[in-house]
């Protein structure tokens, strides 16, 4: 499951990149067209982090991870389907901000994304949090829920985004910005220091 | 072999967004747009359960495989080759099922890769199951041809999307997904816990 | 350089679809549209095989090397930056192979890109051939450079194709066919049955 | 990290050809269309060349570190972020830089990526360099600062670019490409011969 999940992370991470176009113009326009392309450059940076974030929590979840089963491996996939449709949203919010008539529904697109990923996230936790015998021995004894408020943080944070997206489209990328630095800085902590790595 | 077919599936899955594509409209246009992109979300989806599935089984099998030979190496870079395929019909799929003119072509084409993969499959399943002399010491006194009748399943369930792509061309996606949660829930068990994760 | 190599060869023989797209056309016109695209198939497959068989036999080669120098490092990237190029060609190749006045440059660039993957790999093994201190222990006093002329054999069909793209093009892929399934019958022996796999 | 690493820098490698394409033409023009491209040629060979030597360093760097604490991942994932950015500012430099009025924007732009991935790595390297409790016990006592200097030459070359691109565009290239061979040849030593491999 981690090669695979790997390989997904990464991708979809560097994929974002494919959908920041600039458009046929007359010569000449290229200053303007590139000042002009700024969400889509915050659009490809906020995603790229959040794969990033996602990847970096992923991997302390599953370096403490000894077995898998099939909701754990449907939780995950489902999770993965979802980072991977990521740079689909990520396209639209960067093209699509801009223009008010279409703002909402790509800030929507965007946070509807990102409650799902947290939705997968979360379903990928509590499954293991709620079945410790998949986990490897050290950390069986270890009370694995202890941290589950820090997803309710995500859920809940991105359930505001639904609103938000109809009130001003443009907040909502901020708060997935914000999402994402809670989740770099208040880090599940590594199981061992080399793993990391 | 295994890091080369990891990374087919990983980039092949990863890539099925890229044909994901809001159209160029005029402003206010984007709510119906994405609305009317259903059937690319549910091509994406079926597509990228279909490469996951793909993924554990394959794995499933050569966690098994000690030794491969010149055929095994082809019967698996045929399967990796239909598999790397896959985001074309995927993409005509959602482009061209909702257009009764081409709803068939598209299916038809859906179909015949699917019935492809499933072909490559079963070469690469048929020829280790019998040649057990590739297989690791431990497997080599299992039956593995017990569980042949399931590779059956996918093969009549894919010859029988030909006549349904031109009878009723949705009800080839649906058959197909069905395929994939058949062989989602009827995994091949995986020779140990470890080595799945 | 084996990581970052396995990457490059998988990702470029999955690149290879993303060129294979369906014009946009009215309706009614997607069979024909899908029947007539048979060269960008048969440019998909034979560049799909070539990466995979490149891979298969730069496997072979690299499991013998226990040291690497700068100049492998340099004959490596270069082999690698030209598999990485090749979509372009396989693209140019399939859109264009079918119009008479442009069937010649179309095969003249893929034949060309040929070469040079063949020169890159010829570099690699010869540098190696000549410098045994490389290699691991077992294989040192192993005459390595009694399979150099099948490496020959490929530089002049290459070779070949310049002329031929300007005689009949379509013969040109024809030929680089006939290369790659030499090179994928007449494998370099793996080192041992488990570092194949 | 490092498997996240080494995906970033070879997909980013890979996906630099796809921007490389040839517009529709009437019959005939391929040859032309073909030679007209060269800009993009030179750049995609550019930025494969300084993807791949960013690699080989980053590796040299990272197999001297036992130990990662956030500070290297944040300068780390920047660093990855601007990496996988580049295949934008690489077709815009092959695209725009034949056109006098527009030549000036691209090369900023390729400058201003060139100068923010020196950035990054300049993070990871001093980082490292001034916190060598998060090296491999055998590397602790080396004075790993003494190579700093290479990095500075880096760091002025990218910023001469900046004026350059406003007095002969293309002279950035070729200052980008001089500074990635000065990186190429002065490479950081291995720490052992096998580790590179």
């Amino acid at each position: 499951m981690e090669a695979f999940s790997d390989g997904i992370f990464a991708i979809a991470a560097t994929l974002l990149i494919l959908n920041v176009q600039v458009p046929h113009a007359p010569a000449g326009q290229l200053t303007h067209q590139l000042l002009d392309l700024w969400p889509s450059y915050i659009a490809y940076a906020t995603s790229f982090v959040t794969i990033a974030v996602m990847w970096l929590n992923h991997h302390a979840i599953f370096s403490r991870v000894a077995r898998v089963d099939r909701p754990l491996v449907a939780f995950n996939l489902f999770m993965l389907g979802v980072i991977a449709f990521l740079p689909f949203p990520t396209q639209v919010l960067g093209t699509h901000i801009g223009t008010p008539q279409d703002a909402t529904a790509a800030a929507l697109l965007y946070g509807i994304t990102g409650m799902l990923i947290a939705s997968g996230f979360g379903g990928v936790y509590l499954w293991i949090a709620t079945h410790p015998a998949l986990l490897h021995d050290a950390y069986s004894d270890v009370d694995f829920l202890r941290v589950a408020p820090r997803y309710l943080v995500g859920g809940v944070a991105y359930t505001v985004c639904i609103p938000l997206a109809f009130i001003y489209p443009p907040a909502v990328v901020a708060v997935i910005a914000a999402i994402v630095l809670y989740y770099a800085i208040d880090q599940l902590p590594q199981p061992s220091s080399t793993s990391q790595k």
